[in-house]
């Protein structure tokens, strides 16, 4: 909250009209209408933003996070759906200059519930009457992209394609430079998180904003890099694959310095890429998934983790065992 | 936050000048400014308040609900302190034409825990510097005024009498008429709770806000009594003292005809107080306090409650058994 009354409002004037109508946007919103026309704030950047699945609505006003922040003025909070039957989404409509901007927005809704309402064909995405190849439409969402299961995810064919540019939230790994999905004929740019929240493989990647231009149809996007985030290094390896001999005298031992100089040189890489931003935490994650089949055995990761308390934010679980190879072997 | 927004932000220029320092008054506030001189917000009341008991600031950043409100400009949160070792509070200094109003205000602090500043001298109130006696001095605190036990109240004579007009937060019975106290020359105002949190005495008084009208150094003071809050009744019956004979035969039957009858009774004030506003619950809180000590049974409270389930909003609990005559007998 003070972040957005500190950089999002000032006398600078917006010079983007809101052209669709603001009480069928807004119309979840306790105050329907789009903070920066109303008379008793300065905005200076309107910010608008749909809901995740950790900030869903619910109890008896079936209200969320976002609805405090949109009650005060400080964000515009659409995409919230008002019956789990049937969803119509009514764009928002922004001009300037030539240029128009339809934005679609749909706060998230379980997976399979709205896979379910897009198989029965119970959404539908309105579109402007007039002129209806001169905007560009852009879509926001919150959902499982990737495949888990069945059901337990949308699909990118589900979605209309008049549409320019979606844009997915909820999936952690950052691919924000817009992927082109040739059978839907848009673009799909996926942010990711903002911070790495669990040690996984897609989380390691560098985390970006991303900047969308939009000039008539045209769009430019841009990434822009975080500098504050906490650094994350992940590495595999597979102890049977290595010169590592498990019959050796002291192998486990020899395992465990094996890992350390991994260790130590992820951490070499950590330092000469800290941006130097004294807001990014000095310490980073660091996890080294070991597959030790092939008769290699687990060393202790506590004592282990000891080595790098000072060094390492996350020294408890630096290692991960496990034994992948062994099971194929298995299969065989 | 709806409420705030819708009502007490708007056009209407504030003519009231704030005199004191706002980083001084508002310092444990992020952002130390009142909120009608903030020029990107609109405001046509401005809202002044102290914290309570069940707010009181907590956690790293040792914030409350009260920093929500102030932190997007909807709420003054002033009189929070930053020590617990020492308290020195300065005043907001207003004025409007000749009136000048000094507002001290002090944050819920463990009664224990200020009973002991006071005592070692360690609580001070700053007055201004010039024409001392030309400020109309008010104080709003939150504690208990009641004295249960030795130290775990404020007396009122541990306040400067140099001050006109104590505000006292936290008792719940509305006791808002200011009440003189001719030991400290200053009255004293307590406004009690907006709605009866329990089934006791003092809070079946009508509740009322206040309104303080300042014109230089004399106050007018008047309440205004609210209309939707759910209204609450109690009554005392002491069998013993009643015609009843505990000897009677069906005589526990009999208690509770008469008891059916105090409801009825009551019921029948309550609809009659009702003040015809849609908002005002329908249905009324009662209590009955039973004394049934001289020989008498207590009948089952359930099965009474069943008789009002659809007239009185707290069936399970209209009627409190207990025996104080018996025990005071056995003191003889
Ligand atoms: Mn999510
Ligand atoms: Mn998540
Ligand atoms: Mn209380
Ligand atoms: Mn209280």
């Amino acid at each position: 909250m003070a972040l957005l009354r500190q950089y999002c409002m000032g006398e600078k004037p917006i010079q983007i009209e809101f052209l669709s109508d603001q009480s069928v946007n807004f119309a979840a919103n306790k105050f329907p209408v789009v903070n920066y026309e109303d008379p008793n704030y300065n905005v200076s950047i309107p910010v608008f933003s749909i809901h995740g699945n950790h900030d869903d609505p619910t109890g008896p006003n079936n209200s969320c996070a976002l609805d405090l922040l949109s009650v005060v003025g400080l964000v515009n909070h659409f995409g919230k759906i008002t019956s789990l039957e049937k969803i119509e989404i009514s764009p928002i409509l922004l001009q300037k200059g030539r240029t128009k901007l339809a934005m679609y927005g749909l706060g998230s809704v379980r997976d399979e519930r709205l896979h379910r309402l897009f198989c029965h064909k119970k959404v539908s995405m309105l579109r402007p009457k007039e002129d209806k190849d001169d905007w560009f439409n852009m879509f926001v969402l919150h959902q499982n992209r990737s495949k888990h299961g069945q059901t337990n995810y949308i699909p990118e064919q589900f979605l209309d394609d008049f549409i320019d540019l979606v844009i997915w939230g909820h999936e952690h790994e950052c691919r924000i430079d817009p992927e082109w999905n040739g059978l839907q004929n848009f673009f799909v740019s996926q942010p990711g998180s903002t911070i790495a929240t669990s040690l996984s493989e897609g989380e390691s990647k560098q985390k970006h904003v991303g900047l969308v231009r939009v000039r008539e149809r045209a769009m430019k996007c841009s990434k822009i890099p975080l500098k504050t985030v906490r650094q994350f290094y992940t590495e595999d390896v597979v102890l049977c694959e290595t010169s590592l001999n498990p019959e050796d005298f002291n192998i486990t031992q020899i395992v465990e310095e094996f890992c350390v100089a991994k260790v130590e040189a992820l951490l070499e890489r950590a330092e000469s890429d800290h941006t130097g931003n004294p807001r990014q935490p000095k310490l980073p994650l660091i996890r080294i998934r070991v597959d030790y089949s092939g008769g290699f055995e687990p060393f202790n990761i506590c004592r282990f983790g000891q080595k790098f308390v000072d060094r390492v934010a996350n020294p408890k679980d630096i290692i991960l065992f496990h034994r992948r190879k062994a099971i194929e072997k298995k299969d065989f």
